[in-house]
């Protein structure tokens, strides 16, 4: 087992607990060493006013899975916190399934710079509808920082 | 009646399209001639894993905040699709209410430059916990951008 | 002297040493607590294909002044280094002189954050032209962070 | 010759009426269909107080590339404005060539979203610096937007 897998089981009990993850019905997809998926069901839960999903929505999946993709390369017992992100809205968000897909870009002491491109999957065709270019921070209290 | 006062039932309707603000138990408090307010109660089904307010669910009022704030501003029978935004987290978002100001920099022919402070607001008091710049367009049809 | 008036001769002396300011023809127009003001003459020298300043030079100088302006707010022997920023473009610049003015949102023990805004000005008039909110960070070395 | 052959000269041209490109010693390094490169040399003239490369004048190089990514998949005759980016500081900009690629992520009808990666290249060793996310428009004339 190398050091980043230690901080898998970290992952999947941080998001557990995330209570707006449950509210969106968000899934935790895929786990690995610098990569997190986090995939939702557009619905009118999470619409918009003509019925795509929410920039918030995609902000939110996109925002979990960049958090959780630095932490994957956060030395155990390490927490995350967003500093700031930012999302281009591409395309309109709308089909089966949208997934956010993030990947550390660099994994710093203090901060980590990830980004995720975030897809709507419909009969397996994928269109790009957002991408998202964030700042995490690592920290060892909640009101340590940010 | 001057011009934007004609948007201001446009904004109450779409808002009330959206069904991500219904799903987050969001609440429109103010709708002005370029300001917007938008106000969220903190608790479980809105947070993150510490049991602060989630920065998506931040991110989701402020966005729509920003959005309705350009739609004041632009000629009626408009609509408005966010182009992007970027979300800074200042301090814990806890507290009674978290309301996402809004307010319109510049509204251009296409496209309008909207910035929202973001207060977590407990017993009168009130603390800065994010702020976002966002850049906003006017559309005539839900696929006709970007 | 009050504590961010001892910064103020360190925010001098490091602008001194910014070869791109020179390089530019940037002034440092204005240093007080928590707001700093660089100004530019628009010109060849400093334009796009178009002739008007280059949005690269509007970062530039607003950049430097959101790192100045949270300088002034830390503790003395501090340094500054810019984590990211985000820039806005309003309108063409053009005019006698631009001004980027940046003011503190938030003074961390780590993190800061910043806005500027940028203005043409010509003959006394003043035209918003581009708009940064920005993340700053105190370091006690070069290659600290980040 | 395709069509965004077409637009590479147009790309060469314009880089050659940006003054600041000239006083910053930038050179245009790569034109291809949704991809630019420019190149930067550290040094005083663009350095910040430490002697590393100024994050304005990473900006400078990188929202140009990103525009010029973008105008190379517009129709011909079209002109690009930058609307927004962010950029990313990630390590020391320090080396013998700072390198800014670009790479269209989506081409729309009016706006094109663009991110580019900026490397410190020494010895053939490359080491990511920075990162944009940028928003460009194509407009008709230089007051028409944005």
């Amino acid at each position: 087992m190398n050091e980043s897998e230690g901080q898998f089981g970290a992952v999947r009990a941080s998001f557990g607990r995330q209570g707006l993850m449950a509210t969106l019905g968000a899934e935790l997809l895929e786990v690995a060493c610098g990569r997190v998926c986090i995939g939702l069901r557009p619905g009118v839960p999470v619409s918009q006013q003509d019925g795509l999903v929410h920039a918030g929505a995609i902000a939110a999946i996109a925002d979990s899975a960049c958090g959780y993709a630095a932490l994957t390369r956060m030395p155990e017992g390490s927490r995350v916190l967003s500093v700031e992100f930012k999302l281009n809205l591409l395309a309109p968000a709308v089909g089966e399934r949208v997934e956010a897909r993030a990947e550390v870009k660099r994994s710093g002491r203090t901060l980590s710079v990830v980004t995720a491109d975030v897809f709507a999957v419909s009969s397996g065709r994928e269109v790009l509808v957002a991408a998202m270019l964030s700042t995490m921070i690592r920290v060892r209290s909640v009101t340590g920082e940010g």
